[in-house]
């Protein structure tokens, strides 16, 4: 599934935040014939690097950015995992082309939602003359796939409260808040800000062991793409970690949207679902935004 | 501003969840002339009620409310306060009226948004023959007014996080998951669900310490009526302690629906707003849902 010698135009960049993802895609990269270079964002970048070539920047530093991209020859950049902490502007370092571009730049960090943030760092990358490519372009096979992952399926009850999730998320995301909710007997309990799913799944599993969300109902975790986002960046993704987390929070399984979501670990994932006894499946939206 | 002798048909009651609002509305009843009876939800009224007559009924205990009612001769009926747990349907004890809706009763339990579960509870006490009155009916000035309450006013910017956080707001009332959301630099950080107002709060300050929210911008908390609810039952509500929260949070102020939420202690609340310099404003909201 190769894109062909043509498309390999120049040396591979991955800029890494934190999280196991960039790894990943780095031994797949390697896997697959190509030699990447590391940008790690510091403080954000948390996995032993030692195995690739690299260099550590801040993330306001578009200075160091560009003059990497430039001096590796780096063509093609994929941008994947978290970035918990946006820089202050007095952190930025711009390069000459980008300063007369500051005052957006600034406006953006502090006003933009995540998806507006993202597209800003794309365009800021192209302008370096580079080529962003989807995390799923190096590793298709990171792709959720519609239908159950594991041995578990969702009950008729569980479809209720996908369905519940998938309206909430929906919503959110078109508003770039947020890419994932908690539904549990149909009804939403916990919906995504800034503080990401493991620590919504975490208020969830507080609000049921205070009563506050009935036990005899177990409930979904619904992680949908934002209708509008750039599909090179910022997937929803889900881990085994995902599972656990899920699994405390007593839910009966998770659904993310096929095509538009990436799945880590998926062997490892899938044996925690299916020993919790979880299911974990690909979804398609019923009703797309674009659609209507 | 009483609403004429024809109106207090039989004796009014309280039926009281958590918090102080149910104590200042039966306060205030006492002070109109009335002479309320208090039906305190045990495991969530929380407050000392010895100065009124009450009784004690658990919050699936329909036949029990019930009997109150015909005993104590209660015509109106105020819903007032917090309710964090709902009951399982093992608990509920229907009355012979309200057995055949029983399982319509406990699909709304488990499914419903608050604001479904309460239709249910005003449908229930409707065929009871009793009159639901908002809270505001007997304790107007509760209600917030348009403009500030105190000495501070929101800033040019303070209004976009008031915008941002009103869109916000407005698509989780509409889908019946919550009435609050955090808009921080024109960015909504935080949405509430089942956890509540003050949960939500907690989180803000929890992302603002971890530097996941931008210390140099302030950022407001807004609450609006949900467009579809019933404004005689769960209006949104503030107190000081919301004030408290939102300034360790490190907002700026919050804006609540003028005429459709309620202020208690309102001089308390004025006076921690203005000491803190936080302010607290009554918004009409641009954009109404039913308007479109």
């Amino acid at each position: 599934m190769s894109g062909g010698a043509g498309f390999r135009e120049g040396r591979l960049a991955i800029i890494a935040g934190g999280g196991r993802l960039p790894h990943d895609i780095a031994e797949a990269a390697r896997g697959a014939g190509e030699d990447p270079f590391i940008v790690l964002l510091s403080g954000e970048a948390d996995r032993d690097w030692s195995g690739f070539e690299h260099a550590t920047v801040s993330v306001g530093d578009i200075a160091a950015v560009s003059a990497l991209l430039r001096g590796k020859n780096l063509k093609r950049v994929v941008l994947s995992g978290s970035v918990k902490r946006r820089p202050e502007w007095r952190h930025l370092r711009p390069t000459l082309s980008s300063v007369v571009k500051l005052p957006s730049i600034v406006r953006t960090l502090f006003s933009g939602g995540d998806d507006t943030v993202l597209r800003m760092v794309i365009d800021l990358l192209e302008g370096e003359g580079c080529r962003i490519v989807g995390a799923q372009e190096i590793v298709p096979n990171l792709l959720a796939t519609l239908g159950p992952l594991g041995r578990h399926a969702p009950s008729g009850e569980d479809l209720r409260d996908i369905a519940a999730g998938v309206a909430a998320a929906d919503v959110l995301g078109a508003l770039d808040i947020g890419q994932g909710a908690v539904a549990v007997g149909g009804r939403v309990v916990a919906v995504e800000g800034a503080e990401g799913t493991d620590s919504m799944l975490l208020r969830v599993a507080g609000l049921r062991a205070e009563g506050r969300i009935s036990k005899r109902r177990r409930g979904v975790l619904v992680k949908l793409c934002k209708p509008q986002q750039d599909v090179r960046a910022d997937l929803p993704t889900i881990g085994r970690s995902t599972v656990e987390n899920a699994g405390h929070a007593g839910l009966a399984g998770i659904a993310v949207e096929a095509g538009r979501s990436l799945v880590l670990e998926r062997d490892a994932l899938v044996k925690a679902a299916d020993e919790a006894g979880l299911f974990v499946i690909g979804i398609e939206r019923a009703v797309r935004k674009d659609a209507t």
